[in-house]
Parts: C-alpha cells; sequence; structure tokens
C-alpha cells in the first residue's frame, strides 16, 4: 500500500505571499512548484525548491496559463503552438532553478484552469503532452484518471499519474461535483481523512448519492493556501501513516 | 585570425515583430536569443532556436531585466537574490526551448540596461556570474573587454567572450563613446566593415580623437534590427570574409 | 448619405511599432486606440491622441482582455465584476491621456477576442455594458448589429454605434464568414471601395452567395497594420468622397 | 490643531491578499489606492473605492514604477516623457474607478522607489509634477518636505501635502534615518503614537541623536500591511483624538 502526497506550492509572487510552503513540505511527499506564468516569481522558486530540496520533497512543474492577475484560473483559448512553447518555457525555467538547488523537476503538473481545459480540451490536451515529451518523453504527467490529456500521455508513451482528491466530493460516475454545487467540497479533517485512507488503500470512495465510485489514484491532491487547508493536510497525512500506507513520491 | 559575429535575434513578442532574424542568421555565427523579460514570446523562441539552429548558429541566452515596456533599457535597481534567481529563469527556459530544437544555449550576453549596468554595478554583476556559474561553470559570459562583470567571471573561473562594437566610436582609453555624443554610432558599412576587419586582424581601431586603441575582441556585435543595420552586417561578414578572417562561433 | 470610418492605432508597444497610424489618421473619422492591456504602453496612448486631436480624428476607447502575449485575440474567461474593472480601469486611463492632449474618448470599441465574445457571451456582454454605462451613460458604444452587447447597450439607453466591415465577406444571413473559411477577407482595394460605398448608399452588400443582404451601418472599420490595408483604407475614403457620401464621426 | 492620516491600500493584486484595508479605513482619512502598475488590479481597485467612499475617506491615486515582481520598490530609469504618460495612465484608471463607486481621486502620492527617487532626481520629479498637473493643475501631490518634488509642485501653483512619518526615525537634520541603519523604523505603538501628537501638536520630532527637529507635516502616514502595523495606527489615531487633535482630510 503506497500513495503520493501532492500540493501546490511556490505560489507567493514577489511582496505577495501565498501559502505555508514551510508546512506543506513537511506533510507532502511531491510538490508542484508555480513556474511564473500564473504565479511564482523566481526569487520565490528559488526559495521554494531550495526548501523541497532540503525536506526531500520531489519537485514538479506545475504549468499554467499566462495570467497573473487571474491566477491560472480562467479559460485562455491559446493556439497549440504557443501552449506547447509556453509549457516547454516554464518547465526549463523551472528546471534550471531546482537544479541551482540540487534537485530537478520531476514531473508536471498543469495549474487551474489549464488543468481542467485539458480534461476535454483535445488541441490544448496535445500540446501539453508534446511539450512535455520534448522536454523529456520519460518526464510524467499528472491528471485526473479519464482526462484527454491523461489518455494522449499513455498513448504516446509518457508515463501519467493518476491523481484523486480528498477534500472535493466525486459523482456516482466518477467525475469530480463541480464547485458550484454545495457540498463540492469537504472540510472536515476527520471525514477527509478517513476518504483519504479509503482511496489509498481499497481504492474506492462514496460519491455524492450514496454509490461507491472506483479511484484508481497514485497521488493524492491537498490544499495549502489557508490555515484549514493546511491542517486538513496534516490530517490526511498522519491517518495514510496510521493506516501503515506507505506515503512516498510515486 | 578567427572571429566570432553575434547579434541579438528572437526579440519579437506576440503580435509585434521586430529585427529581420531570418536575415542574422545567414551572416552571424552567435545569436542572442532574448529570453522573455525584456522581449521573446515563448513561440517566438522556439522559432528562433529552430532556424538558428537549421543555420548551425551557435544560441546564446540574452537575458535582460523584466521589463517589457522598456524592452530591457531601463536600469532597474533589482536586489542580488531576485536577479540570481531572474537569470537562472531565463537561461534554463531558453535552454529547454532550444533542446526541442535540436540545440542548447552555449553562451550568456546580457542585454540593455543590464549589460550597461554590470560593466560597473559589482552587486548586479556578481549576481549574474554567479547565476551562470550556477547553471553550469562552463558556461561562457559574454561582456565589454575591463567590465566588472567579466572581471569576475574570470576571477571565478568561467569563459568570457570579450566582445567589440564595429559601429560605435570609442575613446582614447578603449571605453565607447556614450550615444549621446554626436559621432557615436556609425553608419557607414564601407567604413564600419573596415573597422571590424582592423579589429579582427591588427586588434586595434582609430579612437574618435585620432589615436590607435588596442581592442581584444573575441566577438564583434552587429546589430540587426532595421533594414540599414542588416546591410552593414552584411558589409562586415563580406569584408571579414574577404580579408581571410575566419568567422566562426568562439 | 454619412458614414463614419474608423480603424484601430495606438497598437505599438514599447520598442514594438505597429500600424501606420500617421497614414490612418488622414484616412478616418475615428480612431479605436488601444488602452494598454492588449496593446498601447501609456507613452504611445499620448502620442496616438496627440496625433488624433491635431487629425480632427474622434478618439474611442479600443478595451480589450489583458492578454500583451496574445494581443488580445485570445478568448480568456474573465468573470464578469472583474471585467467590468478592467474595461472602467481601461476607458478612464486612456481618457486621462486623452485630455491632456485637448481630446477625450467619445465612444468605446471592444478589440479582438472580447469584441468577437460579446456578440454572443452574455455575462461578458453585460459586464462590458455595465462598465461604459459606469463611466457615462452617454458614451456609444461600437458593435456588431444582432449582437448581445449592442441589444443590451440599446436596452439600457446606451447609445449604440452599428458596424460594417468592409473588407470581410458576408454571409446571406447577414454574419461574417468565418477568418478560416476561404474567401472570407477582401484584399482589390476597387472591389472593396465598391462595396463600402454600396454599404453606405444603399445599405446592403453582396453576399457570398451572391445573395443582397441589407447592411444596416454607422460606421464602416478599415484596417491599417499592413501596407496593402492603408491602402485599402485609402481606396475606400476616395470612393466614399467621390460618391458624395460624407464622411464623418457618428 | 488638525491632521490627516494616510496610509496605503488598495494593494492586493488578484488571488493575493495584502494588507488589512478595512481595519485601516476605519482609521485613516486619505487612502492611498494602488492604480495597477506596482499593485492593484481593477476588480481590487473597484472594491477598495468602494470601501473608501462608504467609509467617507479620500482617495488619492498610489502612482507608482510599473512593476509588479517588484512591487514598486525598485527604481527604475524612466524616462521623462514615459513617466509623464504612466502617472496620467494610473491617475485616469484610478478616478474612473473612483467615480463609479461615488467618489473621485482627490490626490496623488507617489510609490516606493519612485517616491524615494523624486525626492532627488529632477528629471522624474518633473515628469511626475507635470503629469498631476495635466490631468488637474488642482490635485494636490503628497511628498516629503524639502524634496525637489513639492518644490516643482509648489513652484508650478500645485497644491502639495506635507508628509511626516510616525513611525521612522528622523536624523538631526530632519531627513529620514535610512532603513538599513538600526532603529530607523519604531514599533512601539506607545512611542509612535506619542511622536505623532508631538508632531501635529508642537510641529517637532525627537531625532535619533538626541536633537529637537521642526516636522511641518500636513498629513501623518501610517502603515497597515502587517496586523502590528494596523494596532499601530489605531493607537496613533487614538492618541490624535484624545489629544483632541482634528484628524481629518487635508
Amino acid at each position: 500500500m503506497r500513495i503520493d502526497l501532492n500540493a501546490d506550492v511556490g505560489e507567493s509572487f514577489g511582496r505577495w505571499q501565498l501559502g505555508d510552503d514551510d508546512a506543506l513540505l513537511r506533510i507532502v511527499t511531491s510538490a508542484n512548484v508555480a513556474c511564473g506564468f500564473h504565479a511564482g516569481d523566481p526569487a520565490t522558486l528559488v526559495r521554494t525548491c531550495a526548501a523541497a530540496s532540503a525536506a526531500g520533497v520531489r519537485v514538479g512543474a506545475q504549468v499554467g496559463y499566462r495570467d497573473l492577475a487571474g491566477f491560472g484560473r480562467r479559460f485562455i483559448e491559446v493556439a497549440p503552438d504557443d501552449l506547447f512553447a509556453d509549457v516547454v518555457y516554464q518547465i526549463g525555467a523551472l528546471d534550471a532553478i531546482a537544479r541551482t538547488q540540487g534537485t530537478r523537476v520531476r514531473y508536471v503538473k498543469p495549474h487551474g484552469a489549464l488543468y481542467n481545459a485539458i480534461v476535454h480540451h483535445q488541441a490544448q490536451a496535445e500540446a501539453v503532452v508534446a511539450a512535455v515529451r520534448a522536454v523529456d518523453p520519460r518526464l510524467p504527467l499528472v491528471g485526473l484518471p479519464g482526462s484527454v490529456v491523461l489518455e494522449r500521455a499513455s498513448a504516446a508513451g509518457t508515463p501519467v499519474i493518476r491523481e484523486a482528491f480528498v477534500d472535493r466530493a466525486y459523482s456516482a460516475d466518477g467525475t469530480l461535483v463541480p464547485r458550484t454545487q454545495e457540498g463540492a467540497v469537504l472540510h472536515d479533517p476527520g471525514q477527509v481523512a478517513a476518504r483519504a485512507v479509503r482511496m489509498a488503500v481499497e481504492h474506492e470512495v462514496t460519491a455524492i448519492d450514496g454509490a461507491t465510485v472506483a479511484v484508481d489514484a497514485d497521488s493524492l491532491c491537498v490544499h495549502g493556501d489557508s490555515p484549514g487547508a493546511v491542517e486538513l493536510a496534516r490530517a490526511v497525512r498522519s491517518a495514510l501513516d496510521t493506516a501503515g500506507v506507505s506515503v512516498e513520491a510515486w
């Protein structure tokens, strides 16, 4: 019984601080480090990579749309050639910084609206896969099971890391309940921790309608940009440890 | 008798085109490719690296201040730690793109106001040297002979490429005549080409006051962001070829 | 017989020049000046407003998505409250600059992907109308006849300027033929000029399938970002003048 | 006995929150609202102006260098024509937003490195004064007593608001002790509040060497970007009220 635990870090920008990266890096095994397009100025990335390196946490490139004002959370109809270039650029920038801090980029996880878009947007999904493969065909890509992006990545021979969300409600068909719907986000640490353990051990979760849904995840995503989120992440980690699940990088 | 010929390319940005990169890549042996901070969106960098790779021209990272509106031509009092991170970020971003196009970053040349600042600004010069060395201690740095940045680079063991400017007037002490002074920039292709040959063959140039000044240059810089500039660059290349100077990457 | 002639200007950014604004300002009666979000740094706006003011050409605010890299041509799913604020911000910024140059913003024309989005995107259309009205309920809004944005503007009491495109093919239902379809853009100055005159005088145009389509336009849009485009704009103006159409700001 | 109390607000940007604006707007009488160049996205400015308007707090334009990554705290050698345009643009943008929220820009206060630069940088000081005057010759400008910018503003007939810093140590010559020097910033609320009262009532302060220095200030600046800063601002306001000083906008 093994599972990876990932979280977003390095999302500060200049004067603006976001998230408790130090706390998260003591909890997770994979750190999705922002790359400067939606968040993360270079000096922040240096500090984040240094901290991840010191904590023995695996660094991933959290690539996003070029949209600081929108934090990468707004869909942008970027042309595939531009998106290819944007993704290569971001991975390379972070990897150079990571290497100066004794580590390197070991996977790629798209961020925010890009993550959501490439669940279904074929042209953008293909551009992301092509970019990751152009950098390194062995570089794994994190995504939602069943998404177009993971399907294309697998077909191309790129390793995929299937991800589940410990604090999100699932529908009976295995998709996430949209955030706009009531009950979409879970806040109780005990409940969330129990779901995480069940995901890791039994590979299933109870959907919002009570059905049991299969969840085949290589990595569980936790959040950290609020005090409550860190507490929740800590509860998840602790419950996994207690349950005898080996929490380790994929 | 050998000399390298370098020029700035990849300085378009999105909808905005700048310079005749295709023409320049048939003339020079080293291409200073912008890295996105003062110019050069990622898709432009892909196209530029592909063209340089196809033309057999060496790619260098033209790192600059984060200032699209000012095209990197305005001094910014960036703190050393931030500048270190900005330079590593830019080199890494371009290098990843270059590698996807069959080439890689083989040297670093600071751009515009940063280039000028680190002639004398010790903290910024040290940050640039530290950044280049952190990426790769063998990565050469292009700069002005006598500059603080080249002095620090040499002292640290980083290879330096000393550069001369074929279309700029020199003072009797070997420094460049400031652009604000009359006669600082030369426009006659024949005169400029003759100076280039003399720089490459005799390692000297006639200063603005008529004195003869020693110029020890490994690379000659030509410009290309105007039709006249390309013609001038072509005249320089042609004159060097005719004079039997081997024009090749350093 | 009267018609307004409008074109995009002020779309340079820092070092990057775009379009022949001086030529256009001798042809058109309304100048859609970029506002800094998709193009147009403040110093460019000062020069453009000064030139428009000197030429007696009416200044409009060409508001766009915040996307320099994409030149405002990529749809962005901006939330209505953010779009409202972005539009007010842009109008105010340009208006202040215009006033320092002896003129002011007299209308608003959304740019690029925003223009296209609010033909049908209700939430964004409403945000744009609300923003324009919040600045000044009498400020006219330029758009496509039949678009959601003009419909909402009219319903709210905001003056609307209906626009036709002299160099674009029309479908039999009065909509524009998509640019991806062959024949969508016309390049022959004589043909385009004749269409412009027919639009202004007879309020109709021949569709791509040969049908006659009604075109009720208050303003005709010409382009100017290529030498051929300026020539075409000049042909349109000349033909309108010759036909006795009074070309004047709406 | 009257004094104005000012603080920086509206310095959030998109996802990133900064400062406790709601708390500050209950304490100060003048709100220096960021204008988007160093901080403050348009939606933040809408919320901030609405809150200031509701609180009856005067809105000022906190204009800065175009430098989000540096938060406007890094000197940039902007050319005077560009700075003129940047300042007009920012004032106009904020004023349009302020007017949609029932208020308007009533003064201008340069931010960060620009504020410091125009204490002595003549060309930039003149550009700022020219910009403010071009928008409205009656618009007051906040600055440091004795600075070049206030001198030029006064000479031109622009109203000036002389500012003192309640939590900064003064030298015997009336200048601020540089932040790099020990004791430059005061943190004790009681001590700071007492200094504020003495500044407002007796127009003097004890310098770092014990000398008594004259302080002729129309406005006192308090900070608010940390919990301690808000507490300190509250102590200042309370002490001024208790001392019978009328705290009101200039």
